[in-house]
């Protein structure tokens, strides 16, 4: 039987002044869990639907501390979600101490001002994929632990360095390490036809906006994915998880063996 | 003053099965409408806010038949957003009679069963900007003219034809005249490996479950967007609209101009 004020506890960090201030956030959903479990990182708490988790193998059940069994109805009460999966989990948020250093090690995301949840969290499965560790979000953007935000990174937090902080220094950091730093902005040099190495900063702005002159400023190479399409009513820019797939895809197939003769 | 039955009207098309009996929908927001009213759309009916509307140019306006100047809290009753912008109107769908021949004029998307509302939206933005100019869904993706699609192509339905029929027959038309059709997988030859031409149908599959073993079967090239990263936990594939970039941007990359010498 689970207790009302447990329910108001799990509810409460449904909200951005709850989870700041007890550094806490809500996983949710079989998969989430389930990753979360298997890469070893410790729930606070975890309620969890029998039928699910008598399904799990025994090693990654193992893994968890305290869980409780709550029926489909009260896990309905602690879920975000208009469908709840099977679990429902409070985390830790981690020490956002921090060396901006860690930006220049290898490929790594500025962020300004991405407002939108779905966007942050693509952004991440994008870093997941093409191996950025680490993801500077400047403290305008949505905030990380926005459940919405933990829904569509589809894990990809466990993989990703995430942290909030003005951009500005941290660039100037990075540019003091002769690390080049790139801007994404519509009249900028090809992607296809700038130098790419192992190293370097990707920026990508708000989703309306784009980057701010503030930041641009410590733009070392603006990049800019060309169109094949003229300008016309309907047309727009790329949503800013796609624009970051295509420029870290061609920093990646620049950086790869070359393919065997005669396939490519 | 708006009619009551003017409002039932219009809120009815937030329903697919008004939508579809009647073949219209409903395009939201300022940027989308003055975008269909540019590309000389014509619109069943239109409602804006008078300080909306004559702030538009007279080229623009001279290009709408019949509208409504309506106040905001009107506008909120016919809105389907939570935040209303200006304009709605009611367009009418478009004939879907087509020949599937046109897949194979130049690069196409087949989408099989694409679910997601927002991702429909963003699939027909790259086809925009990458020059797509044919898309076939499958008959279980989400409707088109589901206003949260409309709201997510941000008006690139205006540069995008869409049908919407069974694939497998429609790849036959394609195979037969010897056009490629590359299937987006896990486990296919890499994206950077493959040849890529001109011409060709790209298909990108369900969300979860990608393609089905039907559609894999007429599949001429099986390709994939290789990873930076080993598979961990909280590693998941790539959101099918990123996909679909990284996978255009490689055919237009190659079928540029090259780069002058010196700078790629």
């Amino acid at each position: 039987m689970l207790s009302k004020s447990r329910v108001r506890f799990v509810r409460s960090l449904q909200q951005e002044k709850a989870r700041s201030q007890l550094r806490l956030f809500v996983i949710e959903g079989e998969k989430m869990v389930r990753d979360y479990l298997e890469a070893g990182r410790s729930m606070e708490q975890l309620y969890v639907l029998d039928e699910w988790w008598v399904s799990l193998p025994e090693h990654v059940r193992a893994k968890a501390g305290d869980v409780v069994l709550v029926s489909p109805a009260e896990l309905a009460k602690l879920s975000g979600l208009a469908t709840p999966q099977s679990a429902v989990a409070v985390a830790r948020q981690p020490d956002d101490e921090w060396d901006p250093a860690e930006l220049a090690a290898g490929l790594s995301f500025g962020l300004e001002a991405v407002r939108d949840p779905g966007n942050l969290g693509s952004l991440l499965r994008v870093a997941a994929w093409f191996g950025v560790p680490q993801v500077l979000c400047s403290p305008d953007c949505v905030e990380l632990y926005n459940p919405k935000v933990v829904q569509a990174t589809m894990g990809a937090l466990l993989l990703v360095d995430v942290h909030r902080a003005p951009l500005t220094p941290a660039l100037r950091v990075v540019s003091s390490r002769g690390v080049p730093i790139y801007g994404t902005v519509l009249d900028g040099t090809s992607i296809y036809d700038v130098d790419l190495g192992e190293r370097g900063v990707i920026l990508l702005g708000n989703e309306s906006r784009g980057l701010s002159d503030e930041v641009r400023s410590s733009v070392s190479h603006a990049v800019t994915i060309p169109s094949w399409t003229a300008p016309a009513p309907g047309k727009d820019s790329l949503n800013v998880a796609v624009a970051a797939a295509v420029i870290c895809s061609e920093f990646r197939r620049r950086g790869r063996a070359p393919a065997a003769p005669g396939r490519g």
